[in-house]
């Protein structure tokens, strides 16, 4: 596990938790059921939980939705889940919080968006009056600057001044320049109103990876203060998991970034756990942290023999997927083993002896059991099909496990 | 559209397309169908080649697959698919091809992997043999260095030379460094063979991103020839899209990479085509070529009115890929398209605006009527559930690209 990487940021306390500093890369996400309806929310939020998102988010915009969030969060401690809860506000979050003590209370961060809490003198108000609450009750703030709800007012202030230089900002550029003033200028508002920099993180978020890439990067230098990192209204399906990763991904290789968000729509019916899984692969690729043990397993090709592969591949995958908590809970470092699950011999034996454990089937036309490795060494050759496998390295699992983890005290 | 970077490679032409030099970045797929089915095979590789893989690969592993392999190309022609052919070759591809001189013709590249052409001398003999009959026929070939199937000698030779090192590589390293000795050996050696330098594209494949983009990153500083990218061995799911993602958006975003290829385990009975919609997404979220309109769209939150604007969102998407074939066709640029769909009056209207066409749903508790931007301009407020909306987004959508994309001569 890798903790935050190269920037140096400040650590901000959360709840139970701590985002920046020392801290690993943190996985959250975001409820999309109706906030005041408390047991679809606590629902969803244990799945979100479960699943490995360590910070819970929920809107707040409405009263009825300000009074249901002391019931949340007390229905999540008795299920046994401490994880922070962050209420997110636009345009009246300075009524709702100062209306319902007991919500403000019960949270543990509260998100801000520059650009929704006003217009003209009131916009400064309401952000001071968020910024005193969280001041009183020490709750961290995020200041979430997002390109869909940019302050309009800071932008037009950018484009009459652009208008009079010689050298023109290109137009593009200025929305990404007001959004970096935005977020800079509203940090400054914060510690103004008395927040410490141990109470602020800081999104500034647009739809295009390039553009985020820049802006994080530019914010990078000025600041370091810690990051909630993603990429916004990324979409679904496949668009939404691959800007999401690309955008995040390099950002994060280069160690900025210290929690993750992914902001995928769910298809109708769809999972929400997906951006929580999402975000968790992003950081196990780059080595950042690891939640579970990994499976390599190969695309195939003309040379493997059908869905045999495939399918005890995806076998395997369910039966780590399942185990992986018990394992995690037992056991040190488990969450680092490395499976390979590979479909012929052109890179089977060698991915699979790469791996702690790892099965060659063969191809077609090939030799046909199936090589068995763990820690470099054939340990066994297997005749059979999919539940002859399957069984064989359910059991191999588990005794490598067993043999090669700590037990946990 | 980006042409291929920052990083200048010499042009390398491949049937009637080039990778590298000005080129764009390339899709290509692998077929995972036995290669002597040629029904099968060609049917898959039109799907692959329908859904934008510009090259086509297949394995040649049998004197069956390769009797097939000039009649796959046949068929091909007839079906009206000229996308290059390649052959994927290990262990016999010097026999198979000398063999096969009607194989050899038909196809537009080889495929080497250094680790698989024989052991001691014969690696070197079968590595040249192959080479000739490249020069020959004036075609390309990849040299493919894989982690699973490295230069055992090579290693082993890296091995024994670290040892008597004062200051040692690490062993996970080690590997890597034969991996780009095998690369570069093997480049001299194709030269030496008579290849010229715009007959090779090379490889340096293995499965972890930080890896892959070591030894990416440090074989552009070696060489100008283009790079085939790719995780190799990704796994399925989330997974395999997250780690392919992060791994080629990191390298490309550097300007490193000539040709994509996303090596996905399909789920059993799953889609061999998410290999390439997965390329092209990552191409598209890096700005380096679009291929259709894309889709802005909001995660959700406790805001958005339920499953509706996921729901239009979905629809929207569907209707887009039916139809985006014959736009493409009839009218220029229409890839550039940008519709946003948006669930709530947070960003709805902004990045509505912000898209070529957008429209923002009201969340709950606002105003119940959905408002549509052209151009960054409201143009109608409409009321009614999935079925109007959908149908008033798919008029308009027709309409502002016959509107505003030129007629293709």
């Amino acid at each position: 596990m890798r903790t935050t990487g190269s920037r140096k940021t400040t650590e901000v306390p959360v709840g139970n938790i701590g985002i920046g500093g020392r801290n690993p890369v943190r996985v959250q996400s975001m409820a999309d059921t109706d906030t005041s309806d408390v047991s679809s929310t606590v629902e969803q939020l244990l799945s979100l939980w479960h699943a490995g998102s360590e910070l819970l988010r929920i809107t707040v915009n409405t009263p009825e939705a300000a009074k249901a969030v002391p019931k949340i969060k007390r229905e999540l401690l008795i299920k046994g889940c401490g994880a922070p809860l962050i209420g997110d506000f636009h345009y009246n979050g300075h009524i709702l919080l100062e209306n319902n003590p007991e919500a403000a209370a019960a949270l543990d961060k509260f998100r801000i968006n520059p650009g929704n809490t006003g217009k003209g003198d009131s916009r400064r108000e309401h952000f001071f009056e968020i910024c005193a609450i969280a001041k009183k009750l020490k709750k961290a703030v995020r200041i979430g600057v997002n390109s869909g709800s940019v302050d309009e007012e800071l932008l037009s202030k950018l484009e009459r001044s652009n208008a009079k230089k010689k050298k023109k900002t290109p137009e593009d550029k200025l929305l990404l320049e007001a959004m970096i003033a935005s977020v800079l200028s509203s940090l400054d508002m914060a510690f103004e109103a008395g927040l410490k920099k141990n109470q602020v993180v800081l999104s500034c978020k647009t739809t295009e990876p390039n553009d985020l890439i820049y802006l994080y990067r530019r914010l990078a230098e000025r600041t370091d203060q810690p990051f909630h990192l993603g990429l916004t209204e990324a979409g679904g399906g496949m668009k939404g998991i691959v800007w999401s990763s690309v955008a995040a991904g390099v950002l994060l290789s280069e160690g900025i970034g210290e929690t993750v968000r992914v902001s995928l729509t769910p298809a109708p019916g769809g999972d929400r756990r997906d951006e929580v899984y999402a975000a968790k692969e992003i950081l196990e690729s780059l080595d950042i942290r690891h939640f579970s043990p990994r499976i390599i397993s190969c695309p195939g090709c003309g040379r493997t023999s059908g869905d045999l592969y495939r399918q005890l591949a995806f076998r395997i995958e369910a039966f780590v997927r399942e185990r992986a908590p018990e394992w995690q809970k037992k056991r040190k470092g488990v969450e680092n083993l490395k499976i390979a699950v590979m479909g012929c011999i052109v890179n089977g034996p060698g991915e699979s002896k790469a791996a702690d454990i790892g099965i060659s089937l063969p191809g077609r036309n090939e030799n046909p059991s199936s090589m068995i490795f763990e820690k470099g060494k054939e340990v066994a050759a297997v005749r059979g099909g999919l539940e002859r496998l399957a069984g064989e390295m359910f059991r191999r699992i588990e005794s490598f496990i067993d043999k090669n983890y700590g037990v946990r005290s």
